[in-house]
């Protein structure tokens, strides 16, 4: 399968798609049309087509796309053909709460261990894991195989990790610390910044009563 | 101040100016110019003027900018000169780490009140907010002002709550649900999709690694 020259745009869309399909291969749908797809997903039929056309994906003339075909291309360009370990790092409310999220785990998103550097933390079991004594963090990615760290911690905090993380070559890091984090080429960022897509709300909000006044 | 044909891109980094900006002004620092800046932000100084000059911001020659200024400008342009009445619906793990960041309560953003239908939840009291019945919900928002309604519950439950928002007129959602909502236009949506943004992450990782096999 050939893919070159994907934007970014196209790319966000891929996870949007792959939900889609999920839900339709759930409700027994195994078949659909660009036009079909397109209203479910407030796209146009071109957009659809142009999209998977990228990825090598064809639908066929009066047929539509095979459905769940569709979904295993998607799921193959996803990467998620293999499991992912990830650790998480901060054991506070936001890392208690994406450990407890099921969704993530029944994608092939593994949480092994999570982190924390508060007593009164450490030793609590969330889902099943232990939350462990960041000193420990080095050693831990020494001796197992991990994939994607989570930082869940203060972004004070967050340079007394970040060159653990970059002695052990981690592949990924999903950053929901308040911060930019300068990291080596090699090491994949994808960033969650709540407060960042909060203020693109009241931006949004706030440029339309100006509209009205 | 004229802004028009704002791309999304450059209102996507909005946030991030206003955050350093912010870090700035923490550090005493109370002029920069747009090479420093665009070092520190991981931009280039022509892309910054560019931004900048485009919501009338402009810096002196010799000078560069004013920190406090631009921030207070920046600011505005983000709706930050008032403050925001939020609901959170869904008074789980999500909702409670959302009620719990202090970060939001800091840029104007206030929690007034929890919802949930889980009888084990309600009545449970988090950062001082009591967890309410949701078939409150509808009489809340009619007694009191609400701007935004944060939607961190179960794709599941969505359709039951999103018609009591729509009715009363809610400007925006922030949509930690996994769904693409449908709403008439009157209401703006921002959504955080966390397992899309996990896909992301998958995808890059292995891309990455299909190009160094």
């Amino acid at each position: 399968m050939q893919q070159k020259d994907i934007s970014i745009a196209v790319i966000k869309r891929l996870p949007r798609y792959y939900r889609y399909l999920g839900d339709l291969l759930e409700h027994g749908v195994t078949r659909i049309s660009s036009n079909d797809l397109a209203r479910r997903m407030n796209l146009t039929a071109s957009q659809i087509r142009q999209d998977l056309n990228k990825f090598g994906c064809f639908g066929q003339q009066g047929y539509g796309y095979n459905v769940e075909l569709l979904y295993e291309e998607i799921k193959s360009i996803l990467g998620l053909q293999r499991t992912y370990n990830l650790v998480i790092i901060g054991g506070g409310n936001l890392g208690q709460t994406l450990a407890n999220y099921s969704n993530f785990q029944k994608r092939g998103f593994k949480f092994t261990a999570i982190f924390d550097k508060n007593p009164r933390l450490i030793g609590h079991n969330v889902r099943g894991l232990e939350i462990i004594d960041v000193s420990g963090l080095d050693a831990y990615l020494k001796n197992n195989p991990v994939d994607i760290a989570v930082l869940a911690l203060p972004k004070a905090n967050v340079a007394e990790v970040l060159p653990i993380l970059v002695q052990n070559n981690i592949s990924g890091i999903w950053n929901f610390s308040h911060v930019d984090l300068k990291t080596p080429d090699s090491i994949t960022v994808e960033n969650v910044h709540l407060t960042d897509s909060l203020l693109t709300l009241s931006y949004r909000l706030s440029q339309r009563e100006k509209g009205e006044l």
